[in-house]
């Protein structure tokens, strides 16, 4: 590939938050052009794009004109239309990952379907055609389960733990489905007492390369990521069994660029059979994994890799949606730690950080995202420290995490 | 410090170049604005500035308006005028490092004597009125000599090697001297017949912290740089004793900042007592230390540090100017070497890069500055390789520059 100074690379990227804005630190540092679209004029990634389309992403007049101005199309959220995007790809414009592959993953019922036939495991998966197909359900496979939406619904939304019979559970389904278009627009899950939660970072060109990244350990707060612990505190055989399901993941879903994958580690998990084929995977332990989550871009549970690994998931992307060679994921120190910045719910609007000093003099590395005004659980940044001994770096975050304050302005 | 999302903080940084680009990507990061003066529109920083001032260094009303719109002013130029720089101090505006330390350090000849002042070894160095002067000065000392630029001057200009008696090198001589504002602008040096070349990384801010890189020892192709190897090829008594120079130079001239300084390696040295009292820094090896270049600002020969370290440069100097902690540098690998893409006489113009390929496979990462078109070794961007072992990466790095080609589109 020559690259051309006379007539750099545009990079357009649908989705202009802070995923959108380290894609586009990325491309900035190689100097392409970056091109972005997003609802507000004031999003992360306006600070570093060449052009900014404020639009919705299912405004097909605009993310036309963000195809006609980039050499290659990737998001940083999956709520992109699929359709429109694949009136792009029909008129030549390359989508990276494919809207094929977007569209399966956007109904979840469709993707664990998908991953469930390729032999990935997924937690057992249901459709239901009403309140009754809930509680007979769960009568079999037993309480409680998980109602959930097939499209839209991340950072926890989109769940229901049906946790009984009663009146207030029914009524509360009733309002669920209602709010989701219908029990056509849902489906149950059987609920995984899990161990803990992981994720892997993969990443796949199409020259069919793929590469994986160290797992992670997530520790969720009320549905949102709050730190991740990397290598994950697994078993190395647990380790090379999930990124090789990541792997499988990608393939199966002929994903280009990143991928997040997303899965439990549960113990003594007897698939059920009593709808699809299970896929049992447990080891001689009686360790299972299982793919809970699959994001079609980069993720939350990989922003680690900016200072942890020789080559981030951002760069990695970029290289991955340009055709370039992938780089072999290594970690550059033993310990990592990210933890997520929230937006607290005492502080509205214009905000402030404090205990930036204190922050950098543990050595941490602080990522500010440019939101300007906060809402509550909004993710506004990032900080992320390496070490040399896991407990202890973990001990340091904590310290760090009582450091942190928002505060009014 | 409480970091406010409603008044971000304002880097001002003069010079837009690849410098003043990688700083605005860490200030980038943090969300801050930045803020860019350079004579140049299409300048790399141009990507990534909020606002862009085109006009010269010695504009001071540009330099002013630059000052009012920031909170704290920076150079990644050291041809910044010290007096203008002065002007703004006394408005009441932060310039980091200060205007007092960049006036010394643009005079050679005073650069020298204040360090020769505080014991820090230097070449020795000498005032001349003449051609006789320095002939003199040459037999008493042996020749060569150098005749360098008092101000200006860098990547090797400014400097004429005298090599003997005879009436073309007068000639040349006087030229030069003529083309540099007289006998008053140049001074003589001593030539070094150094061993090895090499630079620390030095950062202080306000508080007297101070903090010094891994030693980097660096190669240059006819003045400019071509490869920095990290960590150096000396012992590490002579390590530390480079980085102990390196905070005494910081101190000495009370930068706040990042700064670079470039030292020789010399063997069996001896001060010369004819004009200073040199300060013979020799070891029990005979090995001495002489301080060549400071540089009040970010260095190419710092930049391995982005990939290799644990914070870099432009992070730390950012951190330096804001009176935040500075964090202590360690690398997260063993070796590290960095390479710079220089332009080719033979490609005027636009170009391309061609080899983008090769580079990445190998796990190289890229940084390509934007400059549109290309002039002779002109600085396009760097390539940095990690590894475990310093000779085998740099084996991979001469055969990464061996498929690394300037093309002309």
């Amino acid at each position: 590939m020559i690259y051309s100074m006379k007539d750099p690379i545009r990079v357009g990227i649908v989705g202009g938050g802070q995923l959108g804005k380290m894609l586009a630190m990325e491309a900035k540092r190689l100097s392409m052009k970056v091109n972005v679209l997003d609802s507000s004029d004031d999003c992360p990634a306006s600070m570093l794009a060449d052009e900014l389309i404020v639009a919705g992403f299912n405004d097909a007049d605009a993310m036309n004109r963000l195809a006609e101005m980039s050499d290659v199309l990737t998001y940083e959220i999956e709520l992109a239309d699929a359709n429109i995007l694949e009136g792009i790809e029909r008129r030549g414009h390359k989508v990276r990952p494919p809207a094929h592959a977007l569209r399966i993953v956007q109904d979840k019922f469709v993707q664990k379907h998908t991953l469930n036939k390729s032999s990935i495991p997924v937690a057992d998966f249901f459709p239901v055609k009403g309140v009754d197909d809930v509680h007979s359900l769960a009568k079999s496979i037993g309480y409680p389960v998980i109602l959930k939406t097939k499209r839209g619904g991340y950072d926890g939304r989109g769940n229901l733990l049906v946790k009984g019979y009663d009146d207030s559970m029914n009524d509360r389904i009733e309002r669920f489905v209602d709010g989701r278009g219908g029990w056509n627009s849902v489906y149950v899950e059987r609920f995984i007492n899990f161990l803990k939660e992981i994720s892997v970072i993969v990443a796949r060109n199409s020259k069919g390369e793929v590469v994986t990244y160290p797992v992670a350990e997530n520790i969720h707060d009320d549905g949102i990521l709050d730190t991740s612990i990397v290598p994950a505190r697994i078993p190395a055989s647990l380790a090379d069994k999930a990124r090789r399901i990541a792997m499988d993941v990608i393939q199966t879903l002929d994903g280009i660029g990143v991928f997040s994958v997303e899965m439990f580690v549960a113990r003594n998990y007897n698939a059920s059979s009593s709808y699809y084929d299970g896929n049992n995977s447990a080891d001689e332990d009686g360790y299972s994994i299982l793919v809970n989550e699959v994001a079609p871009r980069v993720h939350n549970t990989g922003h680690y890799s900016i200072e942890a690994c020789n080559v981030s998931q951002f760069e990695q992307h970029i290289r991955a949606i340009l055709d370039l060679p992938l780089a072999e994921p290594r970690m550059v120190c033993n310990a990592a730690v990210m933890m997520n910045i929230l937006g607290d719910s005492r502080v509205n609007g214009y905000y402030a950080i404090d205990g930036i000093e204190e922050i950098m003099s543990m050595g941490a590395r602080l990522h500010i995202y440019g939101k300007r005004s906060n809402k509550d659980r909004r993710k506004l940044g990032h900080i992320t420290l390496l070490g040399d001994d896991l407990d202890d770096t973990l001990r340091k975050m904590m310290l760090i995490k009582s450091k942190l304050r928002l505060v009014a302005v």
